[in-house]
């Protein structure tokens, strides 16, 4: 057992930290920002800088132009890019793109490689994921998928409507998730400025942390070729397991550098403000805060550094990554409340960074599976090992 | 014992029920609003709706112009106006006004009364209460006040910043709290259109349901007459205590409103939504989270009948409105934050109104006194009528 | 609305008090007590002290002999009583009597009412409720019932196996839950000497406050007259919902005693312990546990009070004393459990009565229905309402 | 990084597994057991086959006859022995012994290690550690110890009163902690058997997993040879610290055992138990408690092993040591509480083991410093971290 880090990750998180610190944090108040995350002039500004400094789309392979990084080595990396809200922006490992990004190494052919992923990993174009559907289709539960796709042709023609689509304003590319006839489900790729694809509205979230926001897309007999076709006929469901062990990851790990800084923020301000006589870190009720705090961090840390590590050694995760998934969003959420509270009116207004990550992180708690349905499938796990377990006695 | 409600107060219950779904819900898209709350002009149009339904500024008294409702009343009454965030505006019973029309019928003049009160009750003009400072001033500890008044001739010259000052943003008057040279704090009260009276800015607050959202005041040598001190001169913190136990409560009562609202959406989502082949709330977790939204709305409920029925009998209740600000303000947050994860997607976009009720609500575990604080107060009066028994026996 | 109590209740609320404080806490640590509660010889010896006092089997009628009390006086004396665990024996109050007697009198005839109730309210025989099955008959499921009863000439021939039969060792007569062969069930009457029960065993349970313990009872070929019958045939469920909605209420009202002494006793504990330079009581962390527990036991009081007085109104409750149930059986639970890590090496051995609440108490949110089916019964009450409401529109 | 345990390791471990599950869980019902623990005679038929089985002391020195394992050693060998509530005795790593036998490998002289080290690590002798006394003295602060040394000749004389000494019935051995004249600490040892020691009695406590459970020791002019210091004169509290780290760690181990047996018994029953149509475990509310086990399981775990590394890189980890203890004692706690919960009336009895682990293991939130103390620590550790952060910059 060994829980450092090698020097090389060691010296990319500090480098990461670094960066983060000194060319990102001070644009945290630019201006190009709005409601549905920082626009495109910022975002290739922040993409630029950490070009010049050597750490864009680091998970992405060295073939493709990235870093090539370890899960245990983004752990490493994304905490540290987490740390502010503009930071994954930077390192072009935000979601859905860092997903994606992930998603098209492992299935995509070499042309849909170089059409989409080459320019995607080198920050010059974004894409967006397709699945999320408005009742009574896909939410929680995507056997539910009601988008349709049918054969015509040399060509496939998509019908449905889809909503929560991460990154959809300004997106390049989408990968769609439809339902076949025979009721599998696959995946399709295409530029988003083709017919039959309209943005019909950027959601109003609770969170301005996405680049693109999230949209409402309907596709309208969009066409597109067999050839675009992402993988195989038929394997939706399999390959958004493919996409989703890791990517729920990935979002453990950037908020965790979220909900850190939130606790610096706090930390700071309870040294400093006093009340009834002393600091306020001086009273035990504030102390205790802290200290849950502290504990949650780590117990988030170390949940992300154990399901990286398995994802290492190639297992799938599909229990651990829900697991973690669940046991770091309802951490991380309680470390950002109790920074707002021990923050008093400064943690409810924009006199600290708190109230900010506390509207982004919100969500956290119901994608990529709401915790309730994390627990179900992970109920169900547990009883089919115990299962398994007797049946070998 | 009885918990039943007069018929009075039941028609009168019922009556706002109506007038908040007819009257004021259809208002809650109202362009006229922003994230510093409803404009003046939306604020009157809710206020004549109210003076139609004859609702207006119940809880002054008769003689203010009032239907002087007793605190078990205001239980029944705010709760049903807390029901959309439009409605304590509408009904002239949001804060700040609410607890400073309270407080000016316990100690203002007659005097001052018609000058200030009876327009305030009329819905005609808005107040704010300036005691909050920034650090190191008087926050959760209200001793720390850093603003001072002295006397000049017949007058005081107030001079110091306060922040977090709710409706100050086109507040037609002030009650103003301020240090005197002897240590002592006294309440003053002045029209804000004096030179010496300065609105920095409106602070970028997670909550957008007050009118005239929260400000930053600067007093520079402020010149307030002597027969302008509210009350005696010296009996500000005492006044403060007048002001604050009903207060609390009543901040309690229409925060249940909004607690409501949201699980009545949650309750109708979960009843439509399906999910894994029923209707989600048919699903065991998601079930026992409505039956958790019911119990803590009945507890908070039940704290606030109580204590507005020990109020009626002419308690001070310090202790039990503490008691209740803390059980409410923690158990109304569970239940907008489960309604929140019940309604996936839609609670964290404007696709539902719990949205704005998480991001209204969460100071509420702050203002008035954040959670530790009371949670101390109360430690300390547990001790102190322990000491009391023993040294009885 | 009104939250006082009569002057006759307040009597008597406050002449228990005494009772429990100078005729029962004397005799805690009597030896006549083992894991399977008080003796009988120390159960007659407190029912003759209560007699004494006037205080015995109050809430049974006075035609039968007792006080006749409504619930709301139940739920000011019985926590008078639960304020020892030997009180709820000494007023003959305690599980399952007390429901028992409820129920005989609801259902009864006149002549079972002479032989079997009136005995028992005047403290000279005990009973017992046999209803809960081992797997895979009746537990928290009572539909499962597989005690079977079947007609015999002018008997019924009773068969099957009961465990957790509290008071079963040393109880003068049963009330014996059976299925009939249509599916429904019957509650019969039997005095416990007869042919056909075994007492196979008392059940080593965590606690030891019930006289009489937990039994195992087994049934072959019981013989039981027709007219033995309680009420009528198949309708045994119905009759448990009148048993359970008041039962369960009177728990909540005995261990709201037992919650309130063991936070009395952390109270008295942390004001004299000294720790770190001063008592635990004003170490903040010590007093934010302190004024939990005091926001704990008052939720539990008012929830217990407004169920009473809906059951006085002659409401049903099945669902107010499902909530009622799980709010009081969980926040006195915190209680107790905050008290014991009050008083640190006290709370975990005789050194203080706490560590002997600690393991009485735990079962209760299992008993009477464990939380998880009160909470998916209130769930699906909910729903069911809605709908009705949606209907109504 | 590394999670993956040595061929060595896991080999010991699996071995472990056996050991507990062939030759110890048998012996749990056996008759030989009190409220105070294993007697003498069941403890040797324990260390007996743990002898046999090459698993005796594992963690004690080669060179002392032990295994000389790692402190990640320990982690994986420990929570295998916890599985039963008599795996640590039978492997000689029950507290306080196991704690003991650290502190002498680390202070004592070659004399006393042949003395009373040797053979204690060969499962002949036991020990305690007076330190605990009652108001007062030490408690959850020791800077308040009470008893007291006083040089005479070439002896001390010690006086004083000790409770909660774990293990005091039959020990062979104390460490004893006093104060000096001079306000220092000194730890002496002692065989048992000594003049002036006097076992008062044994505490009446809630464990029953303690061989030679929690004694009452007093101290009358108990006069110890200067050579009987274990270490140096005064370093009496930096020798605790010594001790507690790991041994907080080694409690956490043996803890997660009993939790994860808890919570394999509620799996087996929730399988197997049916209730409202199906078995108890597909049951959305109890498959959620299954999932809170696994999470709660594995998070204790992790802390386990990364503590337990960073003790093995020479790290001292009073921090980290702290923050173990808090997060293992109340995760592992949800776990058997949760368990009781869903194995229902079984969980409050002897008809499953978890009523019994429940007992054994409220105590483990308060000893080696209750959650509030090391929380506060923890807080002071974290500002002063803060503190020379900023400093440095």
């Amino acid at each position: 057992m060994d829980f450092s880090l090698s020097p090389e990750i060691r010296e990319l998180r500090d480098r990461t930290r670094q960066f983060i610190a000194e060319q990102v944090i001070p644009l945290e108040n630019d201006e190009r920002q709005s409601s549905h995350g920082p626009s495109e002039a910022l975002r290739r500004e922040l993409v630029a800088r950490a070009r010049t400094a050597g750490l864009l789309t680091p998970h992405a392979s060295r073939e493709m132009g990235g870093l090539g990084l370890s899960h245990v080595a983004k752990a490493a990396v994304f905490e540290e890019a987490g740390y502010s809200w503009l930071g994954p922006t930077a390192l072009n490992i935000h979601a859905p793109d860092e997903g994606n990004i992930h998603l098209m190494e492992e299935v995509a052919t070499l042309a849909h490689k170089e059409r989409w992923l080459r320019p995607q990993v080198a920050g010059h174009i974004r894409s967006c994921f397709a699945m999320t559907e408005p009742s009574p289709g896909a939410g929680a539960d995507p056997s539910m998928l009601a988008t349709t796709a049918v054969r015509d042709g040399d060509d496939y023609l998509i019908n449905g409507l889809k909503w929560f689509i991460t990154g959809a304003e300004g997106a390049d590319y989408a990968i769609v998730m439809a339902r076949m006839e025979d009721g599998s489900a696959t995946m399709f790729l295409t530029d988003m400025d083709r017919p039959g694809i309209t943005l019909e509205r950027s959601m109003d979230a609770m969170d301005s942390c996405f680049t693109g926001g999230h949209g409402v897309l309907r596709f309208d007999n969009l066409r597109i070729p067999a050839t675009d076709v992402l993988g195989e006929i038929g394997k939706g469901f399999r390959y958004a397991q493919v996409r989703l062990a890791p990517a729920r990851l990935t979002h453990c790990m950037r908020w965790l550098g979220q909900a850190r800084r939130a606790h610096d923020a706090a930390l700071a301000y309870t040294r400093r403000r006093q009340a009834f006589g002393k600091p306020l870190a001086e009273h035990e009720g504030v102390g205790f805060m802290l200290a849950d705090n502290d504990m949650d961090l780590h117990t988030a840390r170390l949940h992300i550094w154990h399901t990286a590590w398995l994802l290492d050694q190639g297992e799938k995760c599909n229990f651990e990554s829900s697991r973690a998934k669940v046991v770091c969003s309802e951490a991380e959420w309680r470390v950002v409340d109790r920074s707002v509270q021990m923050l008093g009116g400064s943690g409810v207004t924009s006199e600290s960074p708190v109230m900010r990550i506390f509207t982004d992180m919100r969500a956290f708690r119901i994608y990529d599976g709401p915790s309730e349905v994390h627990r179900w499938s992970m109920a169900r796990k547990l009883v089919h090992l115990a299962e398994k377990a007797e049946a070998a006695q």
